[in-house]
């Protein structure tokens, strides 16, 4: 063991409080209380917090770097497909909201009511709601109801179609039980509101952003979904269509990840989105909504940290390269510290997937173990260590996040190197995430099988959940409802692909595991965020 | 006069409204009425609308693009000066803006008030608000109080500062008198949020923003500004001293386009923000806020647009060239497109500051005359026309919006050119401005001399203003308030630099021409938005 990793595991020992414990820099690990775990893995990188506002966090800047690289990266993809951006209000009219029977229901329940637009002294002096609004708003906690407005204005001929428009937006939804980033009452995302003469149009479109997304989760997050259908029960309040990405956390409970919903003409109607064909005749519009959130920043913990932290996949961290100076004494200081801004420039001139590779050079006055360790738990891909011993030999010691794996290299192959290793360590934890998920993925031909796969081994442990079990269902809500109630299972979808989760055969025609009724494929059963 | 031109004109004449009215494609024209010219103006050129949320607007998918640039452009620069984003709730409790008295006063007069977290259904059926929280919650109209409650928890000691965060959102303010862009209900902005250790560094931040915004007022949107210093009573509230970017709009009234605020440890002290100094003594900290929204766009629209709409800065065009096929007949109709798809691709692999060309190739079945003066409204700073004609000789039939120069090019030499002709109509529109500007500012000896500038030759056309006028004052507020209450006029700043407007003479030391008392230096007197 060098010393360079004894420093380590040392202050590692110490931040997971010491003596006998492993020596993890998260504690609890994963497998002693995930759900704690990945708290403490949110604190440790520093990406959010909860904030004074029930249920509001605030995204601090690493956690904010991540959300803006997945803003570019999904933009370039919507804007590819031919869509631009706008932006519309945050309010909505309670008239709005009430005009889509299903959906007001799906939103009614938790949202936040603006019925007040000043504050001004009351009785005691301190300060009381005053000038009630006509009609209360609400915050939106989504658009489709005040967007379908402005595209019923908008739309009057079929020149004017389609529509493919994105926003970029806040929404709230008054969220009883949250967690950063899974579940908050306020949170970013974009959604994403088109407008098709035709059913198919739109059921095309609503295919094609679910491919957008499902690229997106796996080629930049390194996140492996599998796409499908959502059940009558699981679909978007006023959706005809649900479709989605469904990920395996490490506890392998689902995540919801992207949703895609066709419309049909329920929006169109309750907000009078209508086009002159081209016989000149009135048609209702068929519209699509699609969106993904910061959701996928706890989709992107969960999959890819360890028991010592987060581990930002490449394609979407704020840094690749962190470097760290190793500045024993004043003799040596200037030349380690000029030898790492020049290993900066080069590395900074490289490109990694179209972009320049980000570089930071952490000069802070630190100890050694504790600069490092803050970025082991920050997830930094690489870290390059520069010693004296590194400036005199020309070369740099270099960690992977992902494996652990440390080794000296010559600095001029690092840098040629970097966007391949970069690749590597995307392309590793793509492969790492498929094979737990795979492991964790079986078929289940009865529902005995079904139920003991959910019922935890470990009663003191229940948060270790059995996976993603494919099972031939007849379609029967009820059924649904009570293995939902029974085991706090659902079904996440029925999948769109003839691969799932790494499993291609024997998964079409059968017979319903509780009925012994036919079945046209197998669904995806599973514990869910 | 060539072909192409008379169908512009006819057209214009007919979008005007025909018959003996000026030939000008925005009705009525800034002279025949400046307010309605502007809201003409937006809705020629698809940048904004009214919502059916009062003072909400929808900002269309040319105006966000505009914004998407302005982000671009100012997020650069203010990484470059080292600043992060992050983002905070969106809700304020109502205890949190009761903390600091001025800023409470200037911001509980308008605000939105959210006071329930849910409908249900009343009496009569419709949704009623329900589930009233504890502590009313205020959407932000500004964050300085969230943040700051956010600070005070990060900040321990001196080694955690300078905190330099900025965040981009969402803000609302209850305006009674909206005008879309210039003062919505809702609008979009930026707020940087620093915290230091000292007042000098926290004044070096509010002034590094300032000239930071200014660079990016003149060099990228084209529009020249004023830096100053606001008066006691244009402060911001809870600030101890604001600074602005002012620039002239086309009718002669002033745009406070941007403002950075040294806050001392006013914040620092209702919010908490304290730190442990290198001697270990605690110490309150040191605060600056600064922000630009949307109405960025609303000086640009005012700044360059002329009577055939708007006019975009080639830096933060959405489309810094539109190509329009002529097809005149079928038998050309697939070699001019060709020949428009190859033009296309040669453009966009061009860099014109430092980003691919933006080239939109607009093939919507139209009347040629309909599409051409759609982008002229739209603002495109290059239209390029190829017909049958162009292909043959290889030429291109190129018109600029800024001078309304038309002529025939080598279809290689456009090419070759593009950047440098983008520079040429960024200058052109700085110079025009700064000229535009410069005509209407001028030096005030006497309060009489004052009053006339001020007051309207013709009184039916309230909306002609006089400009700038830069007079000696000697600092006394009742003295401002009295000219405002007279003129509508306000000192829009006291400028820091030795050149005003043009004029660099004559600045400093004089009398005020109110009182004869001695003055440092002159300010600025205009009427403003």
């Amino acid at each position: 063991m060098s010393q360079n990793e004894k420093q380590q595991k040392q202050t590692a020992g110490n931040a997971a409080g010491g003596g006998q414990k492993p020596r993890t820099a998260i504690s609890p690990t994963r497998a002693e209380d995930y759900p704690e775990w990945y708290q403490q893995v949110v604190k440790a990188a520093d990406l959010a917090e909860n904030s004074a506002v029930r249920g509001c966090m605030v995204i601090k800047p690493q956690g904010y770097a991540l959300w803006e690289n997945i803003q570019r990266g999904l933009d370039a993809m919507f804007k590819a497909t031919g869509h631009v951006n706008a932006y519309f209000p945050l309010f909505i009219p309670k008239s709005f909201i009430e005009k889509e029977a299903e959906h007001v229901e799906g939103f009614a329940k938790e949202c936040a009511v603006v019925t007040h637009s000043r504050l001004e002294a009351g009785a005691d002096g301190r300060l009381v709601p005053a000038g009630a609004l006509e009609e209360p708003l609400i915050v939106r906690p989504t658009s489709e109801t005040i967007i379908g407005a402005t595209y019923a204005k908008w739309v009057q001929s079929h020149r004017d179609l389609p529509i493919l428009i994105n926003q970029w937006a806040n929404v709230v939804r008054w969220e009883m039980r949250t967690r950063l980033f899974l579940r908050t009452a306020e949170f970013l995302w974009q959604e994403g509101h088109t407008v098709h003469a035709t059913a198919a149009e739109a059921q095309e479109e609503t295919r094609k952003m679910l491919e957008v997304y499902a690229d997106f989760a796996e080629n930049q997050m390194a996140m492996p979904v599998i796409k499908g259908r959502k059940t009558d029960g699981e679909r978007f309040p006023g959706a005809v269509d649900t479709f989605c990405i469904e990920a395996m956390m490490q506890d392998r409970k689902a995540l919801q990840a992207g949703t895609s919903h066709f419309l049909g003409q329920n929006f169109a109607k309750s907000c009078g989105i209508q086009f002159q064909n081209e016989q000149g005749a009135l048609e209702l519009a068929w519209t699509t909504s699609w969106g993904v959130s910061t959701r996928l920043i706890g989709g992107m913990i969960m999959t890819h940290s360890d028991d010592d932290g987060f581990v930002a996949p490449p394609r979407l961290a704020p840094q690749h390269v962190v470097i760290l100076p190793v500045e024993r004494d004043d003799a040596t200081r200037a030349a380690v510290r000029e030898y790492c801004e020049q290993l900066r420039a080069e590395l900074t001139a490289q490109r990694y997937a179209g972009e320049p590779v980000r570089v930071t050079l952490d000069t802070r006055d630190l100890r050694g173990g504790e600069k490092t360790w803050g970025w082991v738990k920050k997830g930094a891909p690489l870290r390059v260590e520069v010693g004296p011993r590194d400036v005199a030999a020309g070369s740099v010691f270099a960690a992977r996040r992902d494996t652990g794996e440390k080794r000296g290299v010559p600095r001029a192959e690092f840098v040629a190197n970097i966007a391949a290793t970069l690749g590597e360590i995307q392309d590793n934890l793509l492969a790492r995430a498929k094979a737990f998920r795979a492991a964790n993925t079986r078929i289940i031909e009865t529902e005995s099988d079904l139920y003991s796969w959910f019922t935890p081994a470990n009663k003191d442990k229940p948060e270790i959940h059995a996976g993603f079990a494919l099972a031939h269902w007849n379609g029967d809500p009820a059924i649904e409802a009570r293995v939902k109630k029974d085991l706090n299972v659902t079904i996440r979808c029925v999948p769109l692909d003839d691969e799932v989760a790494g499993i291609t055969g024997n998964l079409t025609a059968g017979r319903c595991i509780f009925t012994g009724e036919p079945s046209k494929q197998r669904v995806v059963f599973a514990k869910a965020y």
